[in-house]
């Protein structure tokens, strides 16, 4: 079996028949929509315009349904909750449809429409969504939202913690990009923060003063919900 | 200033309008390119096809052409010279016209077109490539030629070498890619091959036996040569 990383939806090459592709937007859409699943939504429906946010909204009680996103990293006008993951707590997302449109990320997820299996993942789930997608038996494409288009190294990072993980569950053979992710993650892995300075997505965050989303999506490991997306809407795998 | 890396001639982002761009296909065809420009060749002439080969050596007299490239790492059929940069001696292209047509190395060197400058560039010349580059005083976008439309690390750690010392030579902005490379190829800078084990077109070319050629790539900083395509040829820069 083989692992393939594509640093952007746009660089994917050959398609997803019969794969598992794990979506990563570390900051900070899979980390939000993470936190939603986990805090007890009834689903997440990602978009990937305003207008079609709306719509989808119209599908449901107006009581049941939560309009969520960002454009620039910041909230939407009109719109219930932004991108930070802090926001979708339990008192918040408790059986709403969280309705989300990010600049990256669900553009990211929808890329993924075709293969068997769709796992959203992030820092904080990322042994969990390994283990998950090690028993589905099946190559594995990990497409990385990131940053206008381009490469990000927060996602990238992302990307080598789930190798990371994968490699001690079964044998991979890996494409380079697989190789780099792995070697950055498990020199960083220990200080994720050092890794990303300078970088573009990280610096946007801290320039905006995200400092306590910053410290939640580096968080490894703690989460035990893996999101998957089935029928275009995003639910906690069973 | 800034240094932008791209991984593929596809993955390009924004125009390259007034910006020095450094093109990279280090297995092997910028290595080659660099070779037969320092070896006295009168010019490379890069197209995208072996049709478009044939047609452009019609312009010359029979000669004064070499048919050059490769697919699949091989020659071309009823063509002089394959991809081999150890093949690129001045007995053999001494005062020609060296027409080539490889996998991935000739897009990339399209893709460049409507920079303001071209700079072709490998292990071998890197340090006088970066320099040249800097000199010109633009932002400056390094393009790689990548493998199968995808990330290839032996490019990666050749655009890690020219960031390397583009960063010994002025202040740049660095993209996350950029990031990347250059920290992979200060940790490899020893040891290219070992940091090489297990990607795809490095093992490749040692599947292939190219084992000289390999060696011969690797060297760093021993051509002054630089390579610069101008008006549809690359000519030695003046």
């Amino acid at each position: 079996m083989r692992i393939d990383v594509y640093p952007t939806p746009d660089s994917l090459v050959g398609d997803l028949y019969g794969k598992t592709v794990i979506v990563i937007d570390l900051l900070r859409a899979t980390t939000s929509i993470t936190a939603a699943v986990e805090n007890g939504c009834r689903m997440v429906v990602p978009v990937v315009s305003v207008e079609e946010a709306l719509i989808c909204a119209e599908k449901f009680d107006k009581d049941e349904v939560l309009l969520c996103g960002e454009r620039g990293g910041v909230l939407i006008e009109g719109f219930d909750l932004a991108n930070s993951p802090l926001e979708y707590s339990v008192d918040r997302v408790l059986d709403k449809v969280v309705i989300t449109t990010t600049t990256n990320g669900t553009i990211a997820i929808n890329a993924a429409k075709g293969a068997k299996n769709v796992i959203i993942a992030c820092l904080r789930n990322a042994a969990f969504a390994a283990k998950a997608a090690s028993e589905l038996e099946s190559d594995i494409v990990i497409i990385c939202a990131g940053t206008q288009k381009k490469y990000s190294m927060d996602d990238i990072l992302c990307a080598g913690a789930i190798v990371h993980h994968l490699k001690n569950l079964g044998e991979y053979g890996l494409c380079d990009l697989s190789i780099t992710a792995q070697k950055l993650y498990e020199e960083a892995q220990g200080n994720i923060d050092k890794a990303l300075l300078g970088t573009l997505h990280y610096e946007k965050m801290r320039a905006l003063g995200f400092y306590d989303d910053l410290k939640f999506c580096f968080e490894q490991d703690v989460c035990d919900t893996v999101p998957v997306f089935v029928d275009g809407a995003i639910v906690k795998m069973r």
